[in-house]
């Protein structure tokens, strides 16, 4: 019985952080007193406690308490133990060789299939789906692998960006390089715009938010998805 | 005596593939009558040979021929008896994945240090750095490493982008992915905007084209560098 909520970024336009998932939160954390917060991804500028203080101060808004992973002697006990799990944002491939470094993969896998409550935003929700290799981010580090948590039959894009027809910039658009992933990998990509987030509830995968989602599929035109959308044939 | 033209990238908006650089092109390989193409980068959309087609169809108007490295029956025959080599843009992930599966990346740095005149567009550039670890490209396969040819003492990020002040998409700046970057690898990063390359002469880098260039290193606030400014001293 799977409970993520997979957001495409923490934080909107002018808003605080996390602002505009506030009440979706309430909610999804519920039957929870304390979150654990994982801060892997953030690759410098603040540390993992500064980060974690901008993560208590959202929560703090909806009456939970929230502490760091790395606050804890074992990172896989704090897993183990966690009544429910957020992944902040930063660089995906950081993220992924911190979780590889501690082991943490399967056990989140583990964890996360039993119905704690998850959520994702930007690299953690991109861990979510089956590889990291449509992230966004530069690949600063080298993690022993691109695989990641399945959580969805899918690939997602977070902070999906519509080419700029004004552009002159010779760099490939978001598209090009979601078409690129598909001349080497079979399995769909969620381009999730900001303001978008997915919701699982055990096998139901639902597009949340205002903006639509643009769907790629291998060998098919990419084509757009209205908020409330079931994305649980999408594999 | 290392001899390369490592430029951003291959096309201005409104121009011909390679057109502004082609009165450089006409004297950076005036010595060979033939040139390799490496067109491992391209993920798709076009072939080896209509990727080749478009190369050669440039390097017609200096009266050079153009031969794709897919063409020969020995990738590492071709590269030791080439008289001048090209390595186009794409996917830098796919190009270094290639790289090694051919097992080429030691014998082109050998070649290279011979003097056997180099272009680089885009990916091209990216491996002629230290790392791959400064690209913009989605990670669509996962290369054995991140390492590349360290033509240069330092990364390169060709397609350098300023950041667009009226934004309000909430994904990283390019200057903010190279901070990152400075977080966890020392190496000095040149941000190569569109119309400029790096003319390798030897022991001489100088900053070619009509862009200035932003230079990052490691604990410094980034700068920029004019057109004919050396870089031999960035290490």
């Amino acid at each position: 019985m799977k409970n993520l909520i997979l957001a495409s970024t923490s934080t909107l336009h002018g808003q605080e952080y996390l602002e505009y998932l506030t009440p979706v939160l309430n909610s999804h954390f519920s039957d929870c007193n304390e979150i654990l917060f994982i801060p892997y991804a953030r690759p410098g500028g603040i540390t993992h406690d500064e980060y974690t203080q901008s993560a208590q101060k959202a929560f703090e808004k909806i009456g939970l308490a929230v502490k760091g992973i790395h606050q804890f002697d074992s990172p896989s006990e704090a897993i183990k133990k966690a009544e429910g799990i957020f992944t902040g944002g930063g660089n995906t491939f950081l993220l992924v060789q911190q979780l590889y470094h501690f082991d943490l993969l399967q056990l989140l896998q583990e964890v996360l299939k039993t119905g704690i409550p998850y959520l994702g935003t930007s690299a953690g929700t991109n861990i979510a789906g089956l590889t990291m290799k449509t992230t966004n981010d530069m690949p600063i580090v080298y993690p022993p692998s691109f695989k990641t948590l399945g959580m969805v039959p899918f690939n997602i894009n977070p902070h999906y960006l519509d080419p700029d027809p004004d552009s002159t910039h010779k760099g490939e658009t978001r598209e090009t390089r979601i078409r690129e992933f598909h001349q080497f990998n079979t399995p769909p990509v969620v381009g999730l715009r900001e303001g978008s987030w997915l919701e699982v509830k055990g096998n139901n995968i639902k597009l949340k938010g205002e903006p639509l989602a643009r769907i790629f599929e291998a060998g098919l035109e990419a084509y757009e998805v209205e908020p409330e959308t079931l994305l649980n044939d999408l594999a």
